[in-house]
């Protein structure tokens, strides 16, 4: 008889359903944030003109601020008992933004279209924060807002303030 | 006429007797976690067998990642105006915990006993998490989720994890 | 057209005139905190006395741990659409807070004043603590009690600490 | 009239359609790049059982150094002239590997799969090496032995280390 | 009978008077320093457009390399037996400088007030070396060239390179 | 048949029976330890008044240097072939040091009372070291000077020195 | 009698003559990679207008990713066998690269030089690196490739994207 | 006449014969010591199975904790004013200790074999040390006690305790 | 059925033949190796005279950058599949290397002793790299030429260089 | 013949009676020195009292602070061609400074002392950059300036504030 | 109309025409800086006989130490209003420095050769801080002593002693 | 009644008269430390000759390694309870050891005084090693064996090598 089956419906002392829709939430935020990381990434390596070097460095340093969410949103999927799709066809699969527009090589392109990104990725995190409050699920309310929804905030400022005329 | 005397009810500009309710809240929770840390480290100590190097780290990462834990719950309690009691004796007196049964030396056994601790820890500390936002202390609700809920969740998947067959 | 501003009542996908509310709420929290980083400093260079040194470090260590505080705090507001407001007359103008009595070159009647500095800051933090929980602005509220509410609380230990008899 | 179209066609010093060959053979390599790097992530996160902390280290290690490799290969397309394409999409269209069968949470079945996974990568990486040999390309050719190869064959035996009996 | 007095007209070995004329030069000259951090801070947070990223950083590091500035003053005005005054409120009654014509979000236009700025500056700072000379107080004149003139010196510079058309 | 049972009797090269009477002698110094490393923390979150500062230090530094020594003498007894007891029950049942009178939150009686736990901690201490070496177990001789008494002398003297008048 | 003269013929176990012949191949390759690393301090020091600090920063970073070079070339040489010329002077005599026309102050037409600069160096050394592998001179030839060739590489994409319309 | 041929018989203030002895007694002790670091590093190298990757760091981890042994021992022999033999023939010539039986590549069987030359070692190790202290040398005394005998005793408590079953 | 096994042929991506001719020529460069850095220790701690201490550290710099090369060396063996034989006895059975004269306390002559092994290593050596580029195994023909081949040469020229007259 | 002996009369392009008349002012700041150092590290460790630990922190900071000046001055003395005095019974008969009555382990006491110290100091180095200056040698009344006397200075304002009543 | 032309007689709140006669001074300083870097280098590299390795690094900490003489002198002139010709032309243009007789491989006439060096650069250094000196341009004159001159004051110490027989 | 007058007797739980005898022996031993630590600083500044360099860098590196004995044994004395004499007076007052010879700027006449040095102090440290064996003053004991003793051996072998002829 293994101890943690026992206590399977209230392992985080929570229970198994709850931990379960928290889960379900979190799966199209970790697809998003993969898709946003490569992105950012995807920018940084085609930005052209006499900008390059500053948008080089900007998208950069954002993708290397998301790397940890990934990993952060994945344990927390498995931490409340649920398989964490992080392959591509699972971003495909799972993920809601869509790819903007093609901005060829110019970072105001780039800019514009990672705005949206934000914008919408977002939309999504204030009803996935809602709702995990009112489950009632304290850790994932936490990471959600503290690390997912503030690290967003700024990114989107930076983006948008080099957009302003 | 001292200053801080005059300003007693509303230092940290909140009621005292919420100060104090708060304050009683951690002193369980201060046990516990010395409670919790002592065991991981008795594990790391005692663990053998063929796994003994996997568990050793393994045991001894979790510890160390207690150990801030008992500082920031103790320095809270007396940030409230309140007594923190810490010593042997005082985990003793006050500590909601038992000692699992004896694991002897085996590892998937500690682990056992460890997921049991974290489960039992964290019902508790669900309890101190909504009264302490029933009680409107903000402060202390902050540190018991994002300090020392999220590090209890990760630690249990861990040693869930290890349990699985 | 520009896109940023298609969006502009859905930046950071948030009624825009809630994330000006908020915004509204940060500034004399940016001109408090500018003011009691100043405070700690100017303590820091004139205390005297056999606890000079002490004294001179604890309130650099304040001072210091404050000083991340106001660009945190500045950038959020240029989140959340606003200007920050931090020049030596800006302070003037929106701070809420008064200079105590002069305490001359003693420790003690510094760390008295330092004390009704933080707790005079805590109540109008609290109020815009609960303000942003209103507003529904989680990023802006967990900034403020994550970061803002627990710093103040932690120094206000400490300089209470050396004022008892 | 912009000097570098002037020199387009030996931009590197290489003839255009050296350079664009050898992006060609880079593409599906950053594809399964990118792949074997979520494979081991995958296999970070769903690792269970006794073994899980060793196996859960391990697969992150693996993770970890394959990172560098993405950005070396996609700027080396840069450089070469071409597009670079990491969107997850992206890697669904270029890739050659497949996913092998679900190894559920078993480190053994997953250590199965990473070696097929990097013999086959392998065995196209050695393809793409001889054809970079043939066309001149030293730098491409020096990146894809000295970086990529060898760490390839490193991770290899590791995997492969862990699956005799 | 306190030692430290018996030598009041000569402590630092030299005139108690001298000490107090070089004090009343760094008053104005501390003020004014607050008031050059402050404002490169705030073109910090407010710069805008396709250039924000670049003058964002450019702005924050020249604001990072004038803190130490104030430190350094308002301690050697201690040093010298005088007060200090760097609350906001004695930044306003000491500076020398005015606060330039608004840039709006304008990098261009910031970069502009902050050459004057730094002219102004230095006109003040100037006399103050030749004043320090004349009164023989070398570690004053010492700190006034080697790290407050060169710093200017150096971030007017970069400031002006940015200017040029 | 297990080699490490072969050689019970002579693992560590050393007669079992001699590894079990150092292992004994061992028991209580681990307990005195924790419960020593306990006390400055007490003392480090309670401690109050004007010299608040100073003695907060002083008691981390103290409490943080015997961190190690817990490790060491635990590990050593494990070395030894023997159980390391080190819950906060444990440290009950074997300990030999009683908590001094209660303090309240003043420096000095804090420190009268720690020199008294040290003087009686060492007292015992130089009686095992004096039998560790009759016994001819260099190992645990080695460590009970170096890195046991060393510190315990050294630690003394501080708490010492500020109580001479 | 000298025992490094007896091997002479064969020291590094190479024949003189190939090891003379390689030598010879690196003399320019030092001259036109000081010439090379001083053209990238002159435009970092004379860059101006409002993309001053990006280019600034990016023209600083490739000097200091050359200066490496330098004494790497420098103590090949010397490795085998021969006189390494890398003063002001001996860069005029050895060099085959011209300094481009004067760009003024302009980063545009710097960057625009500095892919004519990287495309001719990397001609003569497509030709060298062909060269040393006929000669059979592994060490030199690696050399060239892993550390100068790809290094060019590089470089030239960096400053070829900021030229991109 | 050389002055530290005047006091060849009191060099290190010590009977010359008395340090003759002394190194006498490393020598082997120098051999076995390069012998059990290339155990443990050929044990790092082949080690195979599912427990591969635990063993391959806890073997890694205890060779290069002998490294500076090896270092230590041949610098002290030297400093005694004899040879250090430390080249593989002389290892051959002077060790102890026999290579155990072929573990294959199994774990259990390494560690089987690594108890027992620790083990034999340490018998060595004993009858030295007791000699170097009858001889009355207390540096190399102190060195056997506190360098090589507490590694290799706390180095059999870890190999030891992963055979326990 | 083991995967590994299914693939054994092809393990690597390469003929299992192959590897196993590659590992075959690898075995006496391990033992070369090992032997190589033995005797820079030797003459690290042998060597006497005026100049003790510029050749102690020259002698050790060269120690200490050899002993990553018998890592990679032993590592690279068993990813081939084989056998890596690093103990004593395996270098005396396998090294090709012969111990020069004895060169006492004298710098020179162990400088000289260097050169030779040295030479004589790289002519083994270059052999290895063209057997190894003729069968095809870039990933061992990159390491003897990167690590080995460019590590040798240049610490040659430097005890060369300290030989001339 | 010697070079240097030929510029002998304009070694460091000075005149040689400029130097010798430097260095002359030199001796006596040195023995100075040593003496200044070494009273903070007597008092660092005497003093006592309920001060003793932020006493003792800060006299060994100044002790600290005062040992680079020691070097500085010396191989300045070196570098103008002249021999430095720096040991014990040097110091005696270069120095200037007597020590002040017995301040027993009172901290207070110790200030007093070290505050007369810091004046007497500096009255004489305040001639001796006088002079210097006179000599027209720029670098040693730069390094007077620059490193001693604003290091002096500082250190005063430090002990002197602890002073006040 | 553009702010800094309408201020550029008094940037740096200093005449124009004394900024030029300033930077004119400079420009021959560059040159031999680079210069004397240069030929730092040139004998580290070829230093050769039993000192070679002492030579080898002290030739190379005497190169390094200059590099960032170069930036500084190059910069100053740029802040100064004037161009920096830092190319090996304007090397080979502006320096008043001759290479010395070429040395061969010996240290000693390499010592000999830097000590000429140092002292003719020094002898116009001297010039040029009187020059800047009269000037009244307090940055140039501090750099030139604080960091050229004592620098230079500092490596011919260096090398002469070196030289003494 | 004071609690550490109480134990006055026994504190370091420890005879007085033990203490007081063991402090005595350390009074010499410190003031020959801090004449060895002058002397080896002595011998770096003026050391001259082409050896200059690896001396300077060899006495520094002795000198530098003596540094932290002082603080030790001085700290030893007041932790025993008596005053550590350590000003240059005390130093002439207490040391056994002589100045040898002048030895003007010869390195090797140097090292010939150092090894005197060192044997001479080993001779008076091995009797106080003795002493303090006989008294019972473990910590003593240690301190003189471990860090004392070890060093000086250590350093008289690298001097000693140097003299070889």
């Amino acid at each position: 008889m293994n101890p943690e089956r026992q206590d399977s419906q209230t392992h985080l002392a929570m229970e198994e359903n709850i931990a379960n829709q928290s889960a379900r939430l979190l799966v199209p935020i970790l697809a998003d944030t993969i898709f946003t990381q490569s992105l950012y990434k995807k920018y940084h390596w085609h930005v052209e003109g006499k900008d390059f070097y500053q948008y080089h460095l900007l998208f950069d340093k954002h993708a290397i601020e998301q790397i940890p969410l990934v990993d952060l949103i994945a344990e927390r999927i498995r931490t409340l008992g649920s398989k964490a799709p992080g392959m591509p066809a699972d971003v495909i699969g799972n993920k809601t933004l869509e790819e903007p527009p093609d901005p060829g090589y110019d970072p105001k392109a780039m800019a514009k279209n990672l705005c949206i990104i934000h914008q919408r990725f977002m939309r999504n995190l204030r009803v996935a924060i809602d709702k995990t409050n009112d489950l009632g699920d304290a850790g994932t309310n936490d990471m959600l807002v503290s690390d997912v929804l503030r690290l967003h905030e700024l990114q989107l400022w930076f983006v948008r303030s080099s957009l302003a005329e």
